[in-house]
């Protein structure tokens, strides 16, 4: 097995190598876009089945819109089509033939959406339309990395329409404490929550909410976002409802999602040295079971192994059999890929009717009885997913600082990195400069009265704000 | 709600009425590409959920890969560039700049999928690798239908690599055997499955497998495929692993797929004059109650119908509790929409403890005890699934003739259509004649001994075969 760069070495690189080494992509010869391979795809089928689930039962369908979109559907709305027309791939060729019309594969979903959203709604009697889609985007990037930034990803889209401003702000933070609770419940991954400045709002959105994870190397990470779009779209493609008295009136809509960008973030969160380490909820293989494989011994102890998968009902484990590479081998390729729980049964184990059991999360290994997995093993994943939570929830606790003063901002920033809490007047000079000489960003905006100067100008600020270098 | 047009007067017209009044499919601006509505995409939903459990029981384990395919991949096999490059959409252009090749967007994976299997496969320890991706097609159509024929639609496709032609064999065979089991099981579709001619075959394949169903307008419908694509992408892609004493050699292939084409065929093989009839195994809405609802007795009548919903545990069904139409409404509704029990309940029934229980599949009414819901209605639904799949049998068995001349070919063919079973000599000249003189395509071989004439030269018969004209 190769080894893996430290962390503490150059990040970006133990990254890579992770991605690699624990199988999770591989990339592809199309530029910017990557081979997701098994162990990586069932990542994402837990993620998508469990998040499909929560979306479900708040009362959203899933439906499906086409790839592709007409230039001049982008063209509708001017902020919309500033943000994405540069980041789009252009079908010009169908057939055999040049199109009258050139398409875009779909950046996200708006406006090929919304064009029909004019057909489906007539009467508040439609309203509110709640859909979701399961689908893949491109947006063209010039530099990109498994996961974290890819020209092709894969993701959710929810698009939801309200008769006012009041419903469509319910959504949007109705979807954000969604994700919010998913991310902390599934994940393990505690998120910031909050409003973006305009300047890092979603183009054509009246505001974006985000929640923000803070990686192992102190860089924050926009996990997920959820839009209130305001009429902005229901303006351009004259999307109108008649009220209950009658009267034409125009929507208001939200648009929310999460990608595989996701599975970046489990990885920038919660690995360590030894690569990947995944909560028990979305880990394929929650129990790897190594058998200790002696020749005088080996079919009784293989049988014990496999009688250790047939208890752990519910359980998703497997025994790893292979006579072709030792057990300490076995051992740092599971610990590479992150799974929860290790169990090692060899011929003397089995004499005393015992197994070692080693944790990811905290490298810990005890001895058990055999005959005690089936209770011991569920109550462990549970630990160990509310333990890396608690881990993370420290670590970015730990990582984030307050400065009041702009010396004081950029000393935090460089010496530790994390999540800088600050006064800010709310003027885009004072975020841009502050970007520009330190490459921090807003994260999100602490929507909450203040009293406090703005961390750049000295004049009163408008809010607290998170500040971080990000992915 | 509009009315469909009957199926003996116009079936393609029907067909397309079912689709629009069932609220399956819209159409969307970008041509010949829909958009799948809730109801149509919870039936996909439920399609995929149990095949992909079919899928992994084989071993096959899913993954995901580009949706851009380098144009010069397309070409490196000969027979696949030619079949498929006139079906492209071609990407020029990408992040605002003409690209220094030009990508195209999947028509399939092959190409994309063992460029990559060239790095995977090293070793015969490496053999046999099969997954799987579910993911969004692209082929430029001329004339489209919903779910049918579309630009876009969504698939599964299967690709393996075997040591040998025995391996190839027995995986293009087990896939077939999936489909045609799952057609059984979960769609109630009778399928005849068998090699297809070469002329019938897929772009790069040694031989194709199919299955196909009977539409009630009396053509064939292919619902799946599976190619055994022998060593001809191994060789353009230089796909070789190391057997046990060390020799390099190719693997061979197969690739296997189904698509939301699935849909378009539970359509026309179960459709009635009233419109979709759903299998219960794959039906969104198992079971719906519909209230009579008389303004002394709503609340206690909808609270049976809700109390109906909570003892029908392990059924999705649901309560039409709308005050805005009238019953009869609801069930003209909900038969279009193929809903396979429909439980009515008004005052007077809640009076005798009865409700009254309609089947989609036999309009058949019978009166039963609200207490004995919970073992009726899985017992029925059951009875429904068997009853749908034991007629479609039993219309393509009346409908499955044989001719042993030319004029008896034509003169079922044109009275009756559906399949015949005739003589073929093996000879593409006689194959290619008889299609353009009555548009009867060869659907499937039939793989056995015969002593017959060709049914339209004559000369000693290789194989009888099942002609149809197709969809």
């Amino acid at each position: 097995m190769s080894k893996i760069t430290s962390q503490s070495k150059d990040f970006s690189q133990w990254y890579l190598d992770v991605v690699k080494i624990a199988d999770l992509a591989d990339y592809s010869k199309v530029k910017g876009c990557m081979v997701i391979k098994p162990y990586g795809y069932a990542i994402w089928e837990n993620i998508q089945s469990e998040l499909d689930r929560l979306i479900k039962e708040a009362g959203v369908k899933n439906v499906y819109f086409p790839l592709l979109i007409p230039e001049s559907f982008l063209q509708r709305e001017k902020d919309h089509v500033e943000g994405f027309a540069p980041e789009c791939a252009v079908v010009t060729h169908g057939g055999g033939k040049k199109l009258t019309e050139n398409l875009v594969i779909r950046p996200t979903s708006e406006t090929i959406m919304y064009d029909t959203f004019a057909d489906w709604i007539q009467s508040h009697r439609d309203l509110p339309l709640k859909i979701n889609q399961w689908a893949n985007i491109i947006r063209w990037e010039m530099r990109t990395r498994p996961f974290l930034r890819t020209t092709e990803f894969l993701w959710q889209e929810g698009h939801t329409a309200h008769k006012d401003k009041a419903g469509a702000d319910e959504e949007a933070y109705r979807a954000l404490k969604m994700y919010e609770d998913f991310d902390k419940e599934f994940l393990a991954l505690p998120v910031l929550t909050g409003k973006k400045s305009d300047r890092e709002k979603f183009a054509g959105a009246l505001y974006t909410l985000s929640t923000e994870a803070l990686a192992r190397d102190g860089k924050a990470i926009q996990a997920g976002t959820s839009h209130n779009l305001g009429t902005t779209f229901s303006e351009s493609f004259n999307i109108q409802y008649q009220d209950e008295n009658g009267e034409l009136k125009r929507v208001w809509q939200t648009s929310w999602g999460v990608s595989t960008r996701l599975i970046g973030t489990l990885i920038v969160v919660h690995g360590d040295e030894q690569g990947l380490r995944l909560p028990p909820k979305i880990a394929p293989v929650q129990v790897v079971i190594v058998p200790i494989l002696k020749d005088d011994s080996k079919d009784k102890v293989l049988a014990a192994c496999n009688q250790v998968v047939s208890d752990l009902t519910n359980v998703r484990s497997e025994v790893d059999a292979r006579d072709t590479v030792s057990p300490g081998y076995k051992f740092a390729e599971w610990e590479v890929k992150g799974v929860p729980i290790r169990i090692e049964i060899g011929p003397r184990d089995l004499e005393n009717g015992s197994c070692v059991v080693a944790r990811r999360d905290t490298g810990e290994k005890t001895t058990c009885e055999l005959s005690q997995l089936f209770t011991v093993v569920p109550k462990l994943l549970k630990e160990i997913q509310d333990n890396m939570f608690a881990q993370a929830l420290a670590y970015r606790e730990e990582n984030t600082r307050s400065a009041d003063t702009y010396d004081e901002f950029k000393k935090v920033l460089e010496e530790h990195g994390g999540f800088i809490l600050s006064g800010w007047c709310g003027n885009e000079d004072c975020e841009i400069k502050i970007q520009e000489e330190t490459k921090a960003t807003i994260r999100v905006i602490k929507e909450e009265e203040v009293k406090c100067k703005c961390v750049l100008c000295g004049s009163d600020a408008k809010n607290r704000v998170y500040f971080a270098k990000a992915y």
